[in-house]
């Protein structure tokens, strides 16, 4: 297996996020968010009928707290705090004043909830429904995390349990009804928890010392981009990665494996964190964290399975893309 | 003619707007930025493929501009100094690496004009092109300037000239090709230039006191909004409204009332002010701004036409709307 970067082809999203860096020679693009020297975060998300949700599989309600969630888990990603919001939405002519309504009041809860006010935006026609969020956030006070920040020795920590979200879209592509209260997976999947208080929690037990980032495209894809940008390998314990049991359950009556859910199916908007030892002894007693591996001199990401003795690469090639045209 | 409120049908949009301040019941929504305490603005604004451009009849260059633009002119129509930008972009498949790049090179390129950083956003995958751009800026020294805070006997300046922008959309809907070097009407319409520096001295002649907006929508509807935001009347001067002379001779050619272009045309992106008569002192001595009217007790917008004695309202209903679906 060569995973030498020359050789692998990259995708459309990550050529034209190569254009973009080359215009804009701008070093704040690549993370999670944009972080100013003066302290404020700011995340910016899309999300478009059809690519990112389905209608009318997806009540409004749900959408327009996913719409939200996403882009605070992004300013959690850093370890920052949300203030304020701005929402721009591209309507349908078929969409109700209730409908609207309902949209906009997740929208607005899920802000709420989590400390950050709407303060503008705009509205136009569009075909397809378009919905996209930009959240301005402050860092902590010991600064912002940054995916680079990993280095050899450190523990790698998450929050929460993998995989749900896509078995959740899996039983929705299956004709489940999108419905939130009908099971674990449905929730995890239609009203992700941006994880703010817990990266808060992170930033100050190690004074901002280490790498974060938030696993919406994956448990896999993180672990990936933690050590391709902090120039480290990491070696994870595939028995220490946790999965709800009921998603075990589901999963096998689905004929899917649970592993592969947890690596590569995204969405579940946890935590990935590497932290050195001093603090990852502090971290280790609080119940929100839960240790998978290590980081390792070198470049590989290895998952390591203790029942059969195996050892595999994990592969970006495998990992969750929105970007499906 | 019956201009009360209550018997006005309101538009989606408009009604959308009712729903959304009741939902957040937010001070900061409604005018062209949201400004907070602190002195940053923010504005965004969202430009989708077939309600707000045409592709191919626009070029990717021109698109990128544009996005940009129609941005930071509504910082300018706070008096604000744009710094950081943010750009969305929902990609169709068929947008080949070229195209991408013609786009961001012209979205930067229009940022670094006017002393922005674009510092990030998000990429993904759509069926139409969508361009969601967030400009966050900073106040003058002076404060923000609001739709607002116009008082009777001020002033009605302007900037630039008007209709041409709607001409060049006349034209390219006519099957002109869509090239900013083929007329001014259509180097109006593709290449609009945000006023953050005529804005700029603006505010800082007056220590923002008055009323400032762009005319985005047109000028009849910036009128009709600065009146209504600031309890009072505004009487205009149909001859003292710039038009420039070739868009007069082209609209008489195409058969169109060019004083009906420039009310109600829209996408002009000039300044619209209203000041006190001792800032106007100061600024009817500079090129930039125009004298087209004054502000009234009263709440009607009236334009008044010398050559024929004759005075009508300026009606809300014909104002220009991207939202047609």
């Amino acid at each position: 297996m060569d995973l030498s970067g020359s050789s692998i082809k990259l995708t459309r999203e990550q050529r034209f996020l190569e254009i973009i860096k080359e215009i804009c020679s701008e070093n704040l693009i690549g993370d999670d968010c944009a972080a100013l020297p003066s302290g404020q975060i700011f995340s910016s998300d899309m999300l478009i009928e059809g690519k990112h949700f389905l209608l009318p599989q997806m009540s409004y309600q749900d959408l327009g707290w996913k719409s939200m969630a996403v882009n605070l888990s992004d300013i959690a990603a850093m370890a920052g705090i949300p203030r304020y919001a701005l929402v721009n939405i591209g309507l349908p002519g078929s969409i109700s004043d209730n409908e609207f309504s309902e949209l906009y009041e997740a929208l607005h809860g899920c802000a709420s909830e989590f400390g950050a006010r709407i303060i503008g935006g705009d509205l136009c026609a569009s075909e397809q429904l378009v919905i996209s969020v930009t959240v301005i956030g402050d860092a902590p006070d010991s600064g912002a995390m940054y995916r680079s920040g990993a280095q050899a020795d450190d523990y790698i920590l998450v929050t929460g349990d993998f995989g749900a979200s896509a078995l959740g879209l899996e039983e929705i592509l299956k004709g489940e009804k999108a419905d939130a209260s009908h099971s674990y997976a449905l929730h995890r999947h239609l009203r992700p928890q941006p994880k703010i208080k817990e990266a808060a929690w992170l930033a100050s037990v190690c004074s901002s010392a280490g790498a974060l980032m938030d696993c919406s495209d994956g448990l896999a894809d993180a672990l990936i981009q933690v050590a391709a940008l902090s120039n480290v390998g990491i070696e994870i314990d595939a028995d220490a990665i946790p999965v709800a049991e009921s998603v075990k359950e589901r999963a096998a009556k689905l004929g899917l494996d649970y592993l592969q859910l947890a690596l590569y199916g995204g969405e579940d908007y946890e935590l990935l964190a590497a932290v050195n030892p001093e603090c990852w002894k502090k971290l280790k007693l609080l119940p929100d964290f839960k240790t998978i591996g290590r980081v390792k001199n070198g470049s590989a990401v290895v998952l390591k399975r203790a029942i059969d003795g195996t050892a595999e690469l994990l592969e970006s090639s495998k990992t969750f893309q929105h970007w499906k045209s």
